[in-house]
């Protein structure tokens, strides 16, 4: 039988941010102390229906047509790294939280912020990415700004898009809306983006090399939509990896999601680095794959979609939502134990995007 | 007679940036050097119609409505001082830059790039300042962002608004639709914004008070845009000042605008602070302020629609656009000489916004 774990009533009620405490790296973890900030701090300021459904992008009416707008700033370390750079990042990361919402991702801004004595050429290399990147996703760069600040008061380049897409009347896609009884899809291998930062950091070397997999992901999104109507969440597990990603529909949901160990299909390469390195590999980032909550019925013919589409073909069901842990996911691991797949706690990787 | 002053050809003719040149301040200065990275570095990266027009917002088409796009960073030093602080800024300048191209402002996005050791209680103020500014200018922040940088990586606080806004079919507004004979009108006072940072940088005290003019503007332009049709270009003068943004319709709308300096309206104080300081006010920013180009006819009546409004009480008509020195801006000095009214070389200063 599998081990039963129980909750740690103390991890979900944690002790109010004090006025006194300052801001740490876990912060910007995507992890719990991310989720307590939001919902002690940014939120309760800004409060308003759009803004608590906490998806990845808002949708709202402008004059009778249901736009998808999101923001994204990043501050990847180091800027450019093998797979990609802080620009191709910046328009997939966009574009993608757009079509997490099953939006055709239109319009992107751009905004800088440039540390005094950033190499030019550094500067024309990331906006190369951009344009390629862009180009690649359909998306048109319409609006832009550009600051700078002393040296030392950044870190070289900063890059935020916000980005505006277009929803078709039928979709309705929202981190709230899993069921129990529902099938988890994931789209590919995880993990390859958050080593790679980190092996470029650390200095590490793999027999293969590892490469983000920074990619937009609307074109995939678009075959799932044309499979089948009956896909209910759709996630891109960026920051704080799939398990944030599974958290937040767990909890936004008010369901349990069961993962299968031996069905999320990971680098072997990307596994030996995680074990190195003392990393879960549910946590590492990723930039380029997506999770889906579907209708079981649907399952088979989203998935064979998916396997259709380049950024798709090692798609998999990697679990269930179920109603016996609400706001919980676990993990049936390879021995067949079970255990509590939390939130993480602190910051495993900072700046990872 | 008026001196006639020779246009400097090396000026405008300058040396391309080298790709061994690294970044300095002034490229941030919504000047000259500003104007040079944009059009050397960024823009080739992103061409396309709708970035090329340079105005203050994209406004593009989405399902068939007319919307307005636009975005902007905030990097202002120090976070907090008279009249506001960087989440003021941040809403009302946002707004503003969707109102000059005569949209309604509906939705914000807010990204945050905190630094380390933050403390909280700046971060809840600052939310706090957003939550005012949002509500009174009847804007809804619907989507975010909160990432964080080591100690030393960040400056406190950076804050990113992008903004979306629904434009009238009958508005079109936009920075090269100045035409000979047209009327240059200024809503209010000069300097404002920029003295009150620089006095809270280097400490200074002025017998009276100066403070920050960051205001929302949709609501005098909503005014104006019902007075008349007439209503060729409006800019909010901030960074670079009254010279950048009339130089910007100059140059985009291949006309000379002759402005008559006894009508700039600019209070003692701030006069006195920039002739301390040997600053122009032409180049020091605002954030409250609009500059409108309008068909001599319908002058008097926009004026006086101005008048009606709390922001535009002090709004006058400050000069005429000609055909007599394309691209050019002159300034009548109240000695009767003419002189030209350049964009600003480097940077005058630096993080103002």
């Amino acid at each position: 039988m599998p081990q039963q774990t129980k909750v740690d009533v103390a991890l979900s009620c944690p002790v109010p941010i004090a006025a006194t405490e300052s801001i740490l790296l876990g912060h910007g973890s995507g992890g719990r102390m991310s989720a307590k900030l939001l919902r002690e701090i940014l939120l309760p300021a800004l409060q308003n229906p759009v803004l608590d459904r906490l998806n990845d992008q808002a949708i709202v009416d402008v004059g009778g047509s249901r736009i998808a707008f999101t923001t994204d700033t990043f501050v990847v370390k180091p800027l450019f790294f093998p797979g990609g750079d802080i620009g191709t990042l910046a328009v997939n990361g966009t574009v993608n939280d757009l079509a997490m919402g099953g939006a055709k991702p239109l319009f992107l801004s751009l905004a800088l912020i440039l540390e005094e004595g950033l190499p030019i050429d550094t500067l024309r290399r990331v906006m190369e990415s951009i344009r390629v990147a862009s180009a690649l996703a359909g998306v048109v760069v319409v609006t832009g700004d550009t600051k700078v600040v002393e040296k030392g008061s950044g870190d070289g380049l900063f890059v935020n898009t916000s980005g505006i897409g277009l929803v078709s009347s039928g979709v309705r896609l929202s981190v709230d809306r899993a069921c129990p009884g529902d099938l988890v899809l994931l789209s590919g291998t995880i993990g390859d983006h958050g080593i790679t930062i980190l092996s470029q950091r650390e200095g590490l070397e793999f027999e293969s090399a590892v490469h983000s997999d920074t990619a937009a992901l609307h074109g995939l999104v678009a075959e799932m939509l044309r499979a089948s109507g009956a896909i209910h969440c759709l996630r891109d597990p960026t920051r704080g990896g799939l398990s944030s990603s599974l958290n937040e529909i767990a909890e936004r949901s008010n369901v349990s999601i069961e993962l299968q160990e031996c069905a999320i299909p990971i680098r072997d390469e990307v596994q030996g680095a995680c074990e190195m390195l003392g990393l879960d590999p549910l946590y590492v980032a990723n930039e380029g794959k997506l999770v889906a909550v579907v209708e079981p019925a649907a399952a088979e013919s989203i998935l064979e979609a998916m396997h259709q589409h380049p950024l798709g073909r090692e798609a998999k069901i990697i679990g269930s939502v179920t109603d016996s842990h609400r706001g919980m996911v676990t993990l049936r691991t390879r021995l067949g134990t079970s255990r509590i797949v939390d939130l993480l706690s602190g910051d495993q990787l900072p700046r990872i995007c």
